[in-house]
């Protein structure tokens, strides 16, 4: 017999909000007007590519933990010349760099999440710091019971310490916590830590047909949408 | 002119929740039906009486950062002697230990919060760990944005790190942070570190008349309730 699960713990970029056509709208909000063209999907597929490896210097020990704010910022430095974007002032780019946290969630994320608060804890985990979850609970509609993840542990997904920070967070053992994303490689490393694993589908994610349609590793439970798994999930 | 406070950090022990009827309660459930008697008042005031020593453990550097429960815990093992309490079952113990989990808020609360939520961020900035919060927020219905405070900072208050951190997970300056709590120390260790400060009198938080009926320093604002300071700030 298992553990029922008492918690559920949510990967954010791409799983719960669309950060592809969020990226792309603000990118051209705030810099088109300026004179500036590009093809703005692939603007916001260069600046989530840089995405990794920007993690990886903290992961690594390289760099000291810095917020994700920070990485984003200096990755969208990393991407301008790409597009040959010359010359944006800095207050410019700092307003942009909040496009983080301007997402919209998909369609089925907000009523799902309130059906699934009646019978679980909930939490993001992700690799966004406080400030961002924050800003995406209030635009959206998320009904936390904290913000877990990332700044709160320290270092960056897939260590294992920001999965078993969260589940300490709640006082659960890892065997009582669900994490749930859109990407098998996440879930790959909390069920390693000893959580529960949940997919869900996001097939166009990071354009059509480029996301996860259905898990690649063994999963818990899947689902096509987040009111699948929470129908799943007796919620 | 100074900046406008965007986001209000909370204190909850005693600030918001009543801790002395809801352990004297508690104690009281727990362990007089297996036949101890005691003034469970005053088992309340003995249990709260040890919570400062025991932060000071962390907050000095002997201990490595513990969350509140384990330190209650210990607590109430170092209380039971004097109130002639033994031999009492580990798991009892431990039920007994969450009562600090299972606060009542005091009445003008949680209405209060709903209503500054509309103009302000809200995180409690307590002692107390994410769980325990957790706990309070779901029993009580407080709407947070986040659970910031001792866990997330690594020590306890008043050390400038619990505040500083706090402010810096809502990415704003502490002049634009202001700590509400029921006792003044609180509020100096925060108006130290640069953050606004808010009182409100609990005059009977500890005992008919051993609350603060008024702030002992100078604050920025103080009322007679949350509902009270928040009419003052414009919510």
């Amino acid at each position: 017999m298992t553990a029922p699960v008492k918690a559920l713990l949510f990967d954010v970029f791409g799983t719960l909000v669309d950060w592809r056509q969020g990226i792309a709208r603000d990118a051209e909000k705030w810099l088109s007007p300026l004179g500036h063209k590009a093809d703005w999907k692939s603007f916001a597929d260069a600046w989530r590519g840089e995405y990794q490896a920007g993690m990886e210097e903290v992961r690594s020990g390289r760099m000291p933990f810095s917020k994700l704010d920070v990485i984003h910022r200096r990755n969208l430095d990393r991407i301008l010349p790409g597009f040959n974007i010359k010359g944006v002032a800095e207050n410019t780019l700092a307003g942009l760099n909040l496009a983080w946290h301007r997402l919209d969630a998909w369609p089925d994320v907000t009523a799902a999440l309130i059906r699934l608060k009646k019978k679980y804890l909930l939490a993001p985990v992700s690799n966004g710091n406080i400030s961002l979850m924050v800003d995406l609970a209030r635009k959206n509609g998320f009904p936390w019971d904290a913000i877990l993840g990332a700044e709160v542990a320290g270092d960056y997904k897939p260590k294992p310490i920001v999965y078993l920070k969260s589940c300490e967070a709640f006082d659960l053992p890892p065997a009582e916590c669900m994490m749930i994303a859109a990407h098998s490689a996440d879930l790959a490393a909390a069920a390693a830590c000893g959580l529960r694993t949940g997919h869900i589908a996001r097939p166009d994610e990071a354009g059509y047909g480029k996301g996860e349609s259905a898990p690649r590793i063994k999963v818990d439970l899947a689902g096509s949408s987040l009111l699948d798994l929470a129908e799943k999930l007796g919620a």
